[in-house]
């Protein structure tokens, strides 16, 4: 028996699992911002994940400008160094499966049957199953305004006349067009995305992992939206530097549940159907009580819990647990309070969460407490698990947050008293 | 505002929802069989749920014995019967979703655009969105074994000579036929299930509650194989009757671990790949420590939790405090143990157990405890929610469930030493 006999508690799939994410499409169909929501919703709950962009690799290796002749299908000796590129990547991601890699996303037009073929096989060889994502878009809208996105942003036309570089660039996706195949029953698993999820097609999906990128394509959307997130209002527990408990405000708390109810009424336009999420805790559902919308409570914004701990300071926890308190030092991540929870519990348990929070077309205020907000945090700006530990997210500021196509624009409010600084 | 400003603390979704899900398809594509296993998830998930059948109905008004010229489209009499039934069901639907139905599962072939057009008119006037789910098979083997289910156990064919009911069945498949429109855009929100889950196509799904249904659809599969529910051993708070806690096996709860070894030794196939699920409480994972696989151990099994009152007994909780243990005699399903959980709470928690259980094809033996194995139990053997707080599922007894097209067969089997009675 290979495998641990005993693994770690945890809502990730029983099975340790490795998969390669093979995207596929023509130019400006989103492929990049794509590749990187999967691989930022994939190392947040915690897996190895990586993008190879052979794109990047081609810049690289080839220089940096390429106009649209190096894209013509008839030009053997470019196809020929594109290929050698998608090969480049393809090793290096399979080497990096070897070292304990767990899901790469290979993002390429692999737009024709042979070539995919070519990922395919090597992935396979390599004992690692291949899952196609093939994005689609027909609505011109959309591809104008990507092709725009992509002539301001991309590498290839920095110093290039934007109207030049429209240009050649719609030369290229022609190119493409040319020789373009649609996935289909012969390449095995897939999933097919039209028009940013206005309609996707699952084909011969297994396992837990497809199931789970499968619901973060059905909610991609592109329209911004604000994120507010805030802890509550300084508790009675906060003073008296204790962890856990269900305390109520202090004053200085409920200064701070007024001052964001201003915010809120300052921050929401009329007719927007916004969403106020709190904690079930007494403390977040206070700091919500002058707000003028309905509240939703959910358990899973509920505080870290510290188990046997609950209630106790840090310097008691050091006192009485000195062996515990030396184990948590040296893994914040993964240590789990005796009968209480780890950061890596708390990811997991948010997982909903963040498939609701993308899957809101309105602004949401979410209202909970330090090591939820750190975890969510993380989530949105893309910074590894590991930092949740440590991420500064003091009391009485509102975090705003928009999530744009290449990540997300942050601005923090401070609102009311300043706080002592906290352990 | 309408809404109520305070929700209930909840994993479901943040509105409260309604859905008319309008089934599509030829007979013996499993429509009902899809239509059953959506009503358990969701019942068990606590919405109220009912399934429309219109067949039902026409059986009912109509009288039992319709031959395939009853179902000719040419045969204009038989259309117009057909079409009042279709009528029937629908203002039922609607009736009870004024009377606070939530999510209904419109069970018909609806496979003409004409048809689908009626019910989606009816539904949209009453301010209930429609998903439509149709169930494409070209998979002979597959029709061929829904016919001879079909021909054994419908009660269109009680007293028919067998082979006279599958000839009968498939003149009527092919009335269908004729007319068969599958389903396109002008249809709105739609899944298409083919071959029963290897290919669906999502069209314009919006929202929480069709993205679970899907998360569902694309587990479905028909492979027979036991799930093994078991409580752990017998732990030392069973014998001193302490809710909750961490507690060590007693030595009638060690013979327990030993038993089951022998049990999961005698029932496991060599080459099964049998998975082992436990809580990551002491005595469910020394229940399990001789068992020959490897463990998972999840959190989402651990027992519910009983806030403040971990540690005491039930006279304890009676006696320190009378208003709580009213109030949870009053409505055990709801009730929240201070700072800790209610059975809905447990149900919500367990639901990506659920959806893991559905897709594994393999035995899978779960070590747990009482109010989740009765939570568990509760969505096998289709029992509403509110029966989950009486189940009776003793310690030392291996419940054996084997999923089957129709529901789930049962099979209780007692191992070592009997235990006192349980409060």
């Amino acid at each position: 028996m290979e495998r641990p006999s005993y693994l770690p508690s945890t809502l990730r799939p029983p099975r340790a699992q490795c998969l390669a994410v093979v995207m596929v499409g023509l130019p400006a169909r989103g492929k990049t911002y794509i590749s990187r929501k999967l691989a930022r919703y994939l190392s947040w709950l915690g897996y190895q994940t990586r993008v190879f962009n052979v794109g990047a690799y081609r810049r690289e290796r080839l220089g940096m400008k390429h106009t649209h002749e190096f894209f013509d299908p008839s030009n053997m000796e470019a196809e020929s160094a594109r290929r050698s590129m998608a090969r480049a990547a393809m090793e290096d991601m399979l080497g990096w499966f070897r070292e304990g890699g767990e899901v790469a996303i290979y993002d390429a037009t692999n737009h024709t049957r042979d070539r995919r073929a070519m990922v395919r096989q090597g992935c396979e060889r390599a004992g690692v199953p291949v899952l196609f994502v093939e994005s689609i878009c027909d609505d011109e809208a959309i591809i104008a305004s990507t092709v725009r996105e992509i002539k301001l942003n991309s590498p290839d036309y920095v110093g290039v006349d934007p109207d030049e570089a429209v240009q050649d660039f719609s030369a290229r996706i022609a190119h493409y067009e040319q020789r373009y195949e649609t996935l289909d029953a012969s390449d095995g698993s897939f999933v097919k995305l039209i028009n940013v999820g206005h309609e996707l097609v699952l084909h011969d999906l297994r396992g837990d992992l497809p199931g789970r990128l499968v619901r973060v394509l059905m909610n991609l959307h592109i329209v911004p939206r604000p994120v507010w997130l805030t802890r509550h209002g300084e508790s009675a527990y906060n003073v008296a530097k204790r962890v856990g408990g269900d305390a109520d405000l202090t004053p200085r708390g409920e200064r701070f549940a007024v001052r964001l109810t201003d915010f809120f009424n300052d921050h929401v336009i009329p007719g927007d159907d916004v969403q106020v999420w709190t904690s079930t805790l007494k403390r977040a559902t206070q700091t919500a009580r002058y707000l003028p919308s309905p509240l939703v409570t959910w358990r899973a914004l509920d505080e870290i819990d510290a188990g046997i701990f609950d209630g106790m300071t840090y310097e008691e926890i050091k006192a009485q647990h000195p062996e515990e308190y030396a184990r948590r030092q040296k893994d914040k991540l993964r240590y789990r309070y005796p009968r209480g929870e780890s950061y890596e519990d708390v990811i997991q348990r948010l997982e909903p969460i963040i498939i609701e929070l993308e899957r809101q077309r309105s602004p949401t205020m979410v209202i909970t407490h330090r090591a939820v907000l750190r975890c969510l945090y993380a989530y949105f700006l893309d910074q590894p698990p590991s930092s949740c530990t440590r991420l500064d997210v003091p009391l009485h500021t509102v975090i705003e947050l928009t999530p744009n196509a290449y990540g997300c624009d942050e601005e923090r409010v401070p609102l009311g008293d300043p706080v002592p600084e906290e352990v």
